[in-house]
C-alpha cells in the first residue's frame, strides 16, 4: 500500500466498537479514512448511521476492488477468521480486534501475512487503547526481554479491586460489574480467564516468538476467590490481581501463566484499579517499564483501531521479529511456583503435589497453606481449579530448578529433617 | 541503509552513559552491531575497554567509510552539534542523547535530516527509558492528541519527593539527591528546570509539530520551593512536582510550559516518585494513557540508545507526521492560569498580575495566595521567578479565555462587586 494512501474501509461489526469508531473516524478527517460500507447480521436493528451503508451480504465488501482495508470487530471468532483471510488473500490490508480468533489460529494467520504480504494489525485486541503489541514489537524487538507482566482483562480487574476495596463478595461484585457495563451478561469467558489466556496467546509471540495454542497456557479466573482470600491478602499487605506472566529463566526458556496472584502495595500493578490494565515490561538495563490505561470499552478500543487504520497509511506491518529474526524462545512448564492454596477441606488439595509447605493456617474455617509445586502439576492436574480450592500466586512466584534445591534443603534443615 | 544491515558504529563520549552502552553491546549479540572506534577527550583516563578503541581525532570516526552509525553521548551541546552535522552529511545514521543540543539546534537538526534522508534518532534524550517519542511518532500519529503532561526531570522529582515524604528541607534534599548520584555536583541545569525544558521543546514536536525556541517555552524550577509549601501542599492533599505539560485549546493552539504545579493524589503523576519519570497522554477517544520508567542513568539511558540503534536495522526514521503531514499547531500564550503564590512579603507580588485572587493566607510567617493570572505576564514578567516568591500551579490550571469570563463575574458577584 503507498503511503499516505487515501484508505476506503469495510467495516464487519456494528456494536459498540463499531458504531465508537464510525464516530471516531468522522471526528478525525485527518486520517484520511472512509468507511464504505458495513456488514451487519440483523437488518431489522435501528442503527445510527445512514441506512446505505449497511449491508448483510459479506462478499460486498471482501470482494469490492475499492475497498482496500477491511476493519473486523464482530464477536464470532469461526466468522472473523474467515472473514480475515478472504481479505488477505483478496489483497486487502485488515485491521482485527476478535483476541479468541487470534489466539485460535495464530500459525494460519501468520502463514497468510507471509503468503500475501498484507498487513495485518490487532492492537485493540489487547489491553487495547494501550499500545503493548507496538511497543514489543517495535521498542523491545531485542532479546533483552526479562519479563512481562500484565493485568489485561478489565471485568476480572473490576471485581477483584471491588472484593478487596469495599469488601463485597464475588457475586456481589459480578452483579456490580454487570450494572456497570463492565461484565458480560454471560460473564464466564472474563471471569474464567479466558479472555486473558487469548490475549496472553499472541502477546507471547510479540515478546518471546513463541507460538503456542492457548491450551498449552496454564490459566485459571477469579471464579474461586473468596471473600477469606481478600482478607488473608489484606493482612499480608497484599493485593489479589488476576496476572497474566511470562519470565525468560536463567535456560533461555520462558514461564508463561495467566492465573491469581498476590501483589505487593508498591509494585506497578497494584497501582491498577477497577477496569484498568497495565503492563509491566522489564528489560535488560531499561529496568521496569510501566504502560498503564483503558482496557476496554467502546472509545478506547476504537482509538487503538483507529491508531492501526493510521499506520496503515505508512504500510505498517509487524515483522514478528523475536520469531523470525531471533532465534524464538520457548515455553517451558518445567520450573516451580509459590503457591497460597485455600480450602474447605484437606482432602481436596493432594500433599504429595507439593515440593514443600511453608505455611499451614488450619484454625479457620477456610482453611489454607502456603507452599512449592512443580509448574507441571497445575498443567496436568485439576484439583486446584476445583470449586472447593482456590490457588494464588505468592509474589514473585517463580521458583528455578537450582534455586529450588537450595531453598529445598533450607527448609528440610528448618525442620530438623536433616 | 538495508534491513538488518551489519552496523558498525563510531561512539563518542565513554561517560556513564557510553561505557554503559559498551558493556550492554556486548551482551547483545542479536543486534549485530560492533563498536569500531570510540572518540575521547581525555586519553590518560584509566577505561574499562581495550586501549586500541579509543581515538581523540573525532575525524577518524567521522569520515570512516566502514562506520555507518554515530552514536554521541557527550555533554559539550557545540561539539555534539558539530559531530552529528559532518556525521549526516557524511551519510551515518546518528543516534544521539543530547537533549540540550537538540533543543537549540531543532531546527537545522530538522534541516539536516531532510536534506541528507539519514536517520537521526534521539530516544534517550527523554525519559531515557520510556519510549516516548516513538510513542508520539508512531502510535499517537493523528490529530487527536488533548494533551501530554509528563514528569521528564529524575533530580527534581528526587528531591520533591525527599520534601515532601520526608520533610526535608530544599538543601537537605539536594545533597542527598547528590550524594546518591541522582544530581549533579552543578545541579542548576537540572534544579533550575532547563533540563526540562530542553526535553519538552522536542517533545513539542513529536506531539504537535511545534518548533520553538526553548527560551519562548515558560518554565523554572524547583529552586524556590520551600519547605512551607510542602506543608501547604499536604494540608490541600496535594503533591508538588515539576511538570512539562501541553494542552491543546478550543481554539486548537497549544498551552505549554514546564513549571512546579499541585498533583492530586489520584493523579498518575502522584505515583511518580524519586528519580522516576512518568507521562501521561490523554488523546481522543483512548481517554489518559500512563507510561513510567526510569528517567535517566547509565543503563536505561543506554537501552534507549540500544532500541534506537535496534531501529536502525529496519531504517527507521522519525517522519515528524505532526509537523509534515498534518497542520502543525502553534505555541500560544494567550490563556489564563490558577497558581498559588508564596511570599515573605506582597510587596514582592504585583496585584495588578492577577485577574483575581480567591485565597489569600496572610497570618503565617510566608504568606501565600491562590489567584488567576493571565499566562503572558508569565512570559514577559520576572517577578514570580524571583527567589522570595514560589509559584505552583494549581491542579488543572489551564483556563481558556470563555471560560474565565464566567468565573470571573461569578468570583465578582460573590464578592459582593456586581
Amino acid at each position: 500500500m503507498d503511503a499516505h494512501k487515501q484508505l476506503t474501509l469495510g467495516l464487519f461489526g456494528f456494536g459498540v466498537v463499531g458504531e465508537g469508531l464510525y464516530k471516531a473516524l468522522r471526528l478525525t478527517p485527518s486520517l484520511n479514512a472512509t468507511i464504505k460500507k458495513i456488514c451487519i447480521k440483523n437488518p431489522s436493528k435501528q442503527r445510527n448511521a445512514p441506512d446505505a451503508l449497511f449491508t448483510t451480504e459479506k462478499d460486498e465488501l471482501l470482494y469490492d476492488s475499492d475497498i482496500n482495508v477491511i476493519v473486523e470487530v464482530i464477536d464470532d471468532s469461526e466468522a472473523a477468521f474467515e472473514i480475515v483471510s478472504i481479505a488477505l488473500k483478496n489483497g486487502k490490508a485488515v485491521v482485527s480486534a476478535s483476541k479468541k480468533m487470534i489466539a485460535e489460529h495464530l500459525s494460519e494467520l501468520l502463514e497468510l501475512q507471509q503468503t500475501t504480504g498484507e498487513s495485518f494489525l490487532y492492537e485493540a485486541a489487547a489491553c487495547a487503547s494501550i499500545p503493548v503489541i507496538r511497543n514489543l514489537e517495535e521498542y523491545y524487538d531485542n532479546d533483552l526481554l526479562h519479563s512481562i507482566k500484565a493485568i489485561v482483562n478489565g471485568s476480572t480487574n473490576f471485581i477483584l479491586t471491588k472484593m478487596f476495596e469495599e469488601s463485597l463478595d464475588f457475586k456481589q461484585a459480578l452483579i456490580l460489574a454487570q450494572q456497570l457495563g463492565f461484565a458480560e451478561s454471560n460473564p464466564s469467558l472474563d471471569v474464567e480467564g479466558f479472555d486473558a489466556v487469548n490475549k496472553w496467546t499472541f502477546l507471547l509471540t510479540h515478546a518471546y516468538g513463541i507460538i503456542d495454542n492457548p491450551n498449552n497456557i496454564v490459566f485459571t479466573g477469579i471464579q474461586n476467590i473468596q471473600s477469606s482470600d481478600a482478607a488473608v491478602a489484606k493482612e499480608k499487605h497484599y493485593h489479589i490481581k488476576l496476572v497474566a506472566q511470562a519470565q525468560k529463566l536463567s535456560n533461555g526458556k520462558v514461564a508463561a501463566f495467566v492465573l491469581p496472584q498476590f501483589i505487593k502495595h508498591e509494585d506497578h500493578l497494584a497501582f491498577v484499579r477497577n477496569e484498568y490494565n497495565g503492563v509491566v515490561i522489564e528489560s535488560g538495563f531499561a529496568d521496569k517499564q510501566f504502560f498503564y490505561g483503558k482496557g476496554a470499552g467502546s472509545f478506547p478500543t476504537a482509538s487503538a483501531v483507529l491508531s492501526d487504520i493510521s499506520a496503515l497509511r505508512y504500510g505498517y506491518h509487524y515483522e514478528y521479529k523475536k520469531l523470525y529474526h531471533h532465534k524464538p524462545n520457548e515455553l517451558t512448564h518445567d520450573f516451580y511456583v509459590k503457591a497460597y492454596v485455600s480450602f474447605d477441606d484437606l482432602k481436596y488439595v493432594p500433599r504429595e503435589s507439593f515440593e514443600w509447605i511453608e505455611e499451614w493456617h488450619a484454625v479457620e474455617d477456610r482453611k489454607y497453606l502456603i507452599g512449592v509445586i512443580h509448574f507441571n502439576e497445575l498443567l496436568t492436574k485439576s484439583w486446584w481449579r476445583e470449586n472447593r480450592v482456590s490457588l494464588i500466586l505468592a509474589p514473585e512466584p517463580v521458583i528455578e530448578d537450582v534455586e529450588l534445591r537450595k531453598l529445598k534443603k533450607k527448609s528440610l534443615e528448618l525442620a530438623g529433617v536433616i
